[in-house]
């Protein structure tokens, strides 16, 4: 299962605003076919994964991370309907799909057909899908913050420079992180005195640079959106994976509405004292209540930086 | 020689001023005796793993941390005419020992008896020995200077509460962190706001509480020496490892003077925002100058908490 997670990620951002899904189909004791949701969300992770099985999906087993979907489509027949005519033995699913069209009706159509179903739990397999699972279930993204910053929380001298904070690796793979995401969103301020330009600069994925947000009362500049608020992000429609870049003001904003899923700190080995904090003020009043909602999930150097990952304890 | 620097962290901090040693005796590919310094300094590591090995020492090879003495003292003879008496036959040499008394002298001796001489290079034993040779080299003990903080830098919030920051594995390990240090550090405002008591209150080590040391002008509280400036460390005698606990100023005033071998910083997996920075001004103007002075050397969790080191690149 955690094989077909790794193949889900492949699919994003290009699925969305549908799931990115991966599969992989099992024959003999061998992987034979391995599949993710195509650009566009058509053909499905299944599809694909059954196609390159060829004659060898029969009787196979198959690991999907989100139940077949029931619902057929002009695009093709529903992946369910699929399964069970190519005649697999047995199918493992990471997760139940939320979506109404699907919502078991995938499960009940395989047991239906004498199909063996089983429900596995795997982290994995729920990190792939965060942000489809947070439109269908808060009817918003999922938001990752991205921070960049001092040993000692800080984005800039006194002065207001900031560049460079963070090494060549990590902006690197700030770009990669950027081209997996749908929107990119910085706060007003970041956006008159950096000027970023919030695309993809990495060979190869040029062409991937998301949606690019402000969040701001004004008007927009041109080719970008704006919110006024950041509760507003529930109306950015086809957005599954918001990526929040700052300032400290934003970073605030984001957090002081509970709304970030996920922090992503770039921590460059500078120490540089009096100097612009990360994060503005989040209204914080006693320091009990700022416990247990972050869960360190990822440490790793990036250069002569270390990243680490936090996910919201919900 | 890792092996030996390891058994040399036994000896600290109890053989200050003297240095800690690790000694290995390994005879038939086997360890057949194992050393480090004793408290007071006396007997040496390699006395005590001499000893341990017995009359497999003769024809043994040692590995030792540092060069052996070759001065005799009231309290025993030199390392080195004790090595040519068991009559081992090859030692490896951490570390050139710079003190006068020695410095290659412990070398020529074994050779002038036909011992095989060779100097390893380890960094685990530099390591070991890192207070010692900052005070032979640079007439000061070893500094560590920890910080305890959030994800965003912030040591307390803007009310000044700091009751917790960090979790309670992480209070136990700066517990230990004392207990091999030879003295303490803070300064004169979180002396007044926190009152901390600065002992080891860790079961087994009570006893190994040290001395305890205030970077203040005014007068000393019983039992607290002072210092007015952290150049005045050079006049602290017999101190190996000075460790610093802060707070913001005092941590400015060390980084500022580059009095700081080694950060520890132990950061909770919380977001504060608006609230105290856990470093002060260090007058830094331009980006640039803070790059290239730290390198992160370990990395690991304590409960909840992420604990980083950073050792001053020279």
């Amino acid at each position: 299962m955690s094989a077909a997670a790794r193949l889900a990620a492949r699919s994003r951002p290009l699925s969305a605003p549908n799931p990115g899904v991966g599969a992989v189909v099992v024959r003999f004791g061998a992987i034979v076919g391995r599949g993710w949701t195509s650009a566009g969300g058509r053909p499905h992770a299944e599809a694909n994964a059954l196609k390159e099985a060829g004659n060898l999906a029969k009787g196979a087993s198959v690991y999907v991370t989100l139940e077949p979907c029931a619902h057929a489509s002009p695009r093709g027949p529903s992946c369910a309907d699929l399964l069970v005519e190519t005649g697999v033995s047995e199918v493992f699913i990471g997760c139940r799909d939320p979506d109404s069209r699907t919502d078991g009706a995938g499960i009940k159509r395989l047991e239906a057909a004498g199909i063996r179903v089983r429900l596995v739990k795997n982290e994995a397999c729920y990190q792939s899908l965060a942000g489809y699972l947070m439109q269908r279930r808060s009817g918003r993204p999922h938001v990752t913050l991205k921070l960049a910053m001092s040993l000692d929380g800080k984005i800039a001298l006194a002065d207001g420079s900031s560049r460079w904070i963070t090494g060549e690796v990590s902006r690197n793979h700030v770009h990669a992180r950027r081209a997996q995401s749908d929107a990119i969103l910085v706060g007003g301020g970041t956006w008159r005195s950096d000027a970023p330009r919030l695309d993809v600069r990495l060979p190869g994925v040029e062409n991937r640079s998301p949606r690019r947000i402000l969040l701001s009362r004004g008007p927009a500049p041109e080719g970008v959106d704006t919110l006024a608020d950041p509760l507003e992000i529930a109306t950015l429609d086809g957005i599954l994976y918001l990526y929040v870049e700052g300032g400290a003001e934003t970073a605030a904003a984001f957090l002081s509405h509970d709304l970030v899923d996920r922090l992503e700190i770039y921590r460059a080995p500078i120490v540089i004292g009096e100097g612009l904090s990360a994060i503005g003020d989040i209204g914080l009043s006693d320091l009990s209540g700022a416990h247990g909602r972050w869960r360190l999930v990822d440490t790793r150097p990036l250069g002569s930086d270390l990243f680490t990952a936090y996910e919201r304890t919900r």
